[in-house]
């Protein structure tokens, strides 16, 4: 941490700062520079607010040099197993299914395409998070029960969303994946309930949070124990409305670098109409994300929920042809 | 809802839609203007997913006339109560008391100075929601009991913020207004319980959050039933870096427009340093808001957390004055 | 300048650093923190491209602790004088006219009703830049003479906006302040030929610039020679779309903290629609902005440009009253 | 257009607009939903300022239907030549070179090795927009001069950006791509300027410029004559500060959708940092852009702009290597 202080600052002021910082066990170096006087402090300064320091009348601002995020980074490379589905560098995971689960029947008929395409994992949403209090909000518990269905049937890995800190052991017992959704991506009671459990989670990065606040929130669930966190990617809030959202694809690279988590993209909320998600999907795979979440759906015309953001299954089908290739020309699986 | 087809559409697939739609008991208009084509749709679409019609290929955008909330503004010009205190259009309510409850003698010997100031709320965090797993977390339920104490010794409401929803109980026990903060302004499971029970809701907008968004989050809990919904704008994220959140000063008179409840503005949250809050303050006030919600500690300092955006108490008295005359420009009572 | 270390680098890679700083005259100070490497580099690094640093493998991140900007900061406390106006901090200048100057009749009955409602300079536009090139484009030239006129009728200064630095001789004839449009704020040509004469400049901040860009952008003005700069806010570009743009209204407290130019607000295009100028207006002066710059059309449903966002005569004639009570609130001549 | 009234509005007022509107040659039907009340307004309303109709006390709100943009649509599918290089859809053109020309050893030395690794077309800037007025702008005239050595030695066009409406006759004369940057995007006096030239324009999008306003600032060029405009996307501003800036990939497919011109990613701008370019230079290209422009420079620890965002030769053509693969794998060339 650095301590930049104003131009009229005092010694016995720099002296009293240095003091306060000592008895709480910081070394201080003082630098008299050109332009200006700063304190550089020295230890972990994590837990400390610091910005504080800057209700002293004679601090101008207080610079933390320190990241604020621990656990993510000191992590061997290491690889998330689902069922028989790994997620490392090496290889490309396909997530697909509907936004909503609707029925039993239409979910098998879709789930039986989608595993004989590539698709490694099936998701499906039985409790949606909805903007408005009128919009279809999900068939509840029993979506879990036919996702359970679905995994029985085809030995494939499923994941759903919740939203109620609540739901967790319903959770547990039905899906093998726990996604997190982006509104509640700094819903730290539910992190930290999930730290404790035993299951991978699917962390969504929220639309408006910083990939620092991303890799935070993961830091809640890996230091209350749980390893097995996966991050996904899937648009951020701008000024641009020609998408849902931006995808912010740099977030890729960033977070391969700060991070040996697997890494993967959601197309479908990132551009919020089917005819992007071709383009989004084969820069995402160049880019090196690890995986792919894409919403499909039999007859999105008629979907309960983001029909506008849904491949039909053939499209679906084309899209993975061409991800083959992509994959094949940066030396991965799939 | 307007729908614009693309210029190549055929009458067959105009017909087609129309058909779909006329079976969902909407009435259809056909607009053939000179350089596109529409349909005018007819009828309550609040509740229909109407983007998903852009999966058509013939269909170029889906443009939604009917706003998606309702229940905020079919409301009567109406005030809250919160004991004693009525927020309406004719005063301005000022809450203050420290980011978190430390301990009960500090939150004491405040107390009795602020409500000696005008100060008609006495606000303080228990549990805080925090972006690092690694910062200070509040001091749980024993805060609330200080605040219940503070309620008692002062005939002085108390307000403090809910982060899990298993804890509504306990803050109808202990507190006044219970308070959503930003980050949970769309978690939709503890909105639809809080509309559940009868205690006043004072609603903060995520920063990130458009306004209508917030109308619509308002209406979560309007919808089941509570009636007692405060909006508190708090500074949305920006590219601007001076200051913690950039204040949106505009929501004050477009809230007021879009809807008859009160609107209160936190300074503290927005600026994130306490040089920049009376100006904020004031501000606020001149634009039309019904009243403030601010950070005051007594030794910002050692604060254990927001020590930088809180103001000390001879700050806060001072702006308190500087409020009034701003309260009597603009006819209002303080 | 910091410069913060990978924690594997080599301390002959520390050395060789240090050496091709020393060499460019910087003295530099190496701290071995427990949990970094940090280099402190003393002298004036203004002119020094310090990101560039990050090149080197075994660098992390450079950290600048001098501000970019200079000379805004160096000045005394000072006045800005227009013709019989100044700015400075005791007094509100109120800047009002219509967006476009259409013709001489109707600038001429707006212009005698403004002056003598306390409006201290007219504006009026006569090269408009506008997003579409099908949009209307103003009279041009015929516009500066017409303000002339108004000029010398009234006795009343005028201001109008300059978009292409080949009619910098043309403006110096016939305005008494130069406005620099939201567009060309980082026009770096103009700003320089602007810095070479004697005429006040109002220098409104892009819709997508921070703060610092803009004291960045008021410098090539001051740097050149030109000591006149009016700094105006307008409003930034965020997610939010109830408004035109964001005011920012906290910029007024952030640039009267890092300058002592003049502050005025333009709430007409921050606003986007008449409706919300009234408070966004109050809530400037309560705030402690200098003046206001206010667009008024006799015919707003008419006018060829911004209709939507401005003021008729009788309304802003009710708001200048306003106005007058919130500055006697706060202590401000008007 | 559609006119939507409030709901409180009078037939009398209804009748009054629609006179206002049919006087000015536009059709109107009125649909008098259950919900609202509405006007659609039949005809070409794109050199109407329509929001201005939100004045009428009784209007809601103004909806248009039309795009306001129109040349860069009505286009045939097309190709721009610059020398022996041309873009269309069928192939991959590589523009790379250092930031700001030094001298003419270094970008010679530079440059041939360049145009052996696949490299089409050579950059350099002469004349550099710098935020602040204190950094390095560029060595002027005499980089134009170097670029045109460069161009005849070695066959290869040369782009350079322009900064000065007056200085169009010495670019025409020097290059063979007159590139104007992301700050000058809306200088309309700039751009119609060269729209009157018969030189191709690398129009690059401001940081804070929507695709639409892209497209706007297109038109100027398109309609005064130019035809050969070549888009460019190079990263937005938004609250994520990893990056420089965050590219927004996805507006590759939709100004392949909105537009038959072709579009190129700068990576360089995009990312600010040299580790990122390789993941953004891939993405753009499986996205399907028609084009890359990378900063390169020798040695960017010593660069004297943007150093930190250069590709190191070698790291350049390993690159190249890796874009062919993914060319090949989206059956394109290179």
């Amino acid at each position: 941490m650095i301590v930049k202080f104003k131009k009229n600052v005092k010694d016995i002021q720099i002296k009293h700062l240095q003091d306060v910082l000592n008895h709480q066990n910081y070394k201080t170096t003082f630098i008299d520079g050109d332009i200006y006087k700063l304190l550089v402090v020295i230890g972990d300064t994590s837990s400390l607010e610091t910005k504080r320091l800057t209700v002293y009348d004679f601090v101008e601002d207080v610079i933390n040099i320190q990241k604020p995020y621990k656990e993510s980074l000191k992590q061997e490379k290491r690889k998330v197993n689902v069922g028989n589905v790994t997620f490392n560098d090496d290889n490309i995971v396909l997530i697909a299914g509907p936004c909503s689960i609707e029925n039993d029947q239409s979910l098998d008929l879709l789930s039986s395409q989608l595993v004989k395409h590539h698709t490694h994992i099936i998701r499906g949403g039985a409790f949606k998070p909805r903007t408005s209090p009128y919009s279809f909000q999900g068939i509840g518990e029993k979506g879990l029960h036919i996702l359970k269905e679905i995994n029985r049937k085809y030995k494939v890995p499923v994941i759903s969303e919740i939203t109620d800190v609540r739901d967790i052991d319903l959770f547990v017992k039905y899906v093998d994946i726990i996604q997190v959704g982006a509104r509640n991506m700094q819903n730290y009671v539910l992190l930290e309930e999930l730290g404790k459990i035993n299951k991978p989670i699917l962390l969504k990065r929220g639309f408006v949070n910083t990939i620092e606040e991303l890799l935070l929130s993961a830091e809640y669930i890996l230091a209350n124990g749980n390893k097995d966190v996966i991050l996904c990617e899937r648009g951020i809030r701008t000024f641009e409305n020609q998408t849902r959202n931006t995808l912010d694809i740099s977030a890729v690279p960033v977070l391969k670098k700060l991070t040996n988590l697997p890494v993967i993209v959601d197309p479908s909320h990132a551009a919020g109409h089917w005819e992007y998600i071709e383009s989004l999907s084969l820069a995402a795979i160049a880019a090196g994300a690890d995986g792919l979440m894409i919403e499909v759906h039999e007859n999105p015309e008629f979907a309960l929920s983001d029909g506008q953001q849904s491949l039909k299954p053939e499209k679906y089908f084309n899209l993975v042809e061409k991800i083959k290739k992509i994959a094949i020309a940066i030396d991965k699986k799939i």
